[in-house]
């Protein structure tokens, strides 16, 4: 197993829900598998023990690493991180640089994170930006969707380089040879707007040399369908306008299955399982280190399903993965 | 009730199931009231009245114009449209010109449905181009979402222009005072991407001027939520992009509720419900004149609502409003 720091300030109920996460991983009553993941805690020293001792998780189980401010604790999280160095994010990314940890989770700030991720890990060669890949449960299987809000404004050779780390994660999760589709509107070659056509010729002539099978344009409905790609490249901006959308059509039809078959149990039930597999969490793609992001009003069971995805993708050698696909093409 | 031109030859699978959703709005089985809206099928007419007689409709309670071409027919859409006049979309558009009919309805080529209602009605004042409004049922209820896939590319001055007509439409539909929302990520100011910033600086400024209650940056969730606004602004790209990830995200929870219920047939009544009500059609905003574009692929039954939201939109006075609401604000 991988050595995961957790950042215990992160979350819009940190402490305490990161606290009752720890205590589900080290009982491994959800997953008997858990309690073989070796955690790093990151947060102030004698706050995570009484919370952990409280809880009564065994303090011999974990490593508890000593830092005392959540990058949100304070105005703006960006400049608390420039401003200070025991930010809980700085700490466990250093954690990961210095190899004392396989990988990062924070629940806190997105921006935060990726600012602590960026600085402090690097960025992988022929990466200008990193992309938050997450991935969504479809009716084929898994989908890695890329990019879920870190660049909102990209460019067809940034959606390229997201292309081939999508690709790598795909493979790292273990697709043998997975299919990369660009989001965009109509299937015909020649929709969508003006990237995407910019984009969609890139891709065409640059991705195939390098081994890698794409797909050409998938719409929207192919993310929940998931049988024309296994990963699906675009913007920023699009990804997470689309990633909450699916999010509120969870909430919508679970709301109506609830009525329509007199018992809301099992809806919620399905919703509970969506939002604490994969899902729960976006992985920071094109930094030198393994990163985990989750919902910032993420439960307790999604923060376990965040720290088992970092766990797997560090086990799984995800950013070697990624540092070969974007050493394939050359930069321009 | 209004005048509803019926594409006959909209469709993949026309004529035969535009034929078949007149039988059912003549019989009005399914609605007591779609008998009362006055039909005129727009296409081959021998072909028209063979199909209908087949299917028990009296001739007399409807009226049949000949046109022998359907856009779709041969090569691209778009030229069809520039090389013959018989086309069933150019002749429907022209009955609704000629005010013989106040509403025309396609489910055929979307982009030659526009192109027909662009030349043959003419753009509002103040539109530069038509974008396409989507009703979509929310947890809250009815959410207009504009842009739905008409325009692509968008700058902040088109996007006022589809808010303003939004917001007309909103209020047709019986909205006193709707809230018109920005579609951007993160809900905080100044999140989003560049065209996101520059239009919100611009609603703030202009909307709420002219009594439009601009309710700034909303999310992708907000439109299956939809309390924090009635109106959801954005460009055809990632609008449409997010109309497809909601049916997508609607089949995969009815497989997956399907699943945790042991019966899928509550399931696919809501589906089925959620497909044939204002949803099943875009509304041309923009155009001199109710247009409705229903999917390629729809059903009798989504081609029913399409004549319903179409004969609606005429009777409640849609094309004024926007017309009103599109002149209130003066042109930069």
């Amino acid at each position: 197993m991988a050595t995961v720091a957790l950042d215990l300030l992160g979350g819009d109920k940190a402490p305490e829900v990161v606290a009752d996460a720890i205590a589900r991983l080290r009982s491994g009553t959800v997953d008997p598998a858990d309690p073989a993941i070796d955690l790093i805690v990151v947060g102030p020293a004698a706050v995570a023990r009484a919370l952990l001792t409280e809880r009564g998780v065994d303090l011999s189980t974990l490593r508890i690493v000593d830092a005392g401010r959540g990058a949100s604790m304070t105005g703006s999280p960006l400049s608390t991180l420039r401003d200070h160095e025991d930010v809980t994010v700085t700490v466990a990314v250093g954690l990961v640089n210095a190899r004392i940890a396989d990988a990062f989770v924070s629940v806190g700030h997105t921006g935060a994170a990726v600012a602590a991720a960026v600085l402090g890990l690097g960025r992988v060669g022929g990466m200008s930006r990193p992309a938050l890949a997450v991935v969504v449960p479809s009716l084929a299987g898994p989908v890695v969707l890329v990019d879920a809000g870190a660049a909102p404004d990209a460019t067809p050779d940034v959606l390229r380089q997201f292309a081939l780390a999508g690709w790598a994660y795909s493979m790292s999760l273990g697709v043998p040879s997975p299919r990369v589709g660009l989001l965009t509107i109509g299937s015909e070659e020649g929709k969508g707007d003006r990237l995407r056509k910019s984009t969609h010729d890139l891709l065409l002539e640059t991705l195939p040399v390098v081994g890698v099978d794409y797909v050409g344009p998938v719409e929207g409905h192919d993310i929940a369908v998931g049988s024309r790609a296994d990963v699906i490249v675009t913007d920023g901006f699009t990804g997470n306008v689309l990633l909450k959308g699916l999010e509120g059509a969870v909430q919508w039809m679970a709301h109506q299955m609830g009525a329509a078959y007199g018992d809301a149990d099992p809806a919620r039930t399905v919703v509970r399982k969506t939002a604490t597999g994969d899902f729960a969490g976006g992985m920071l793609l094109g930094v030198n280190g393994v990163t985990v992001i989750g919902h910032g009003a993420g439960t307790a069971d999604e923060i376990c399903a965040c720290v088992r995805l970092a766990d797997r993708a560090a086990r799984l050698g995800l950013v070697t993965a990624t540092q070969r696909a974007l050493a394939s093409v050359a930069s321009p």
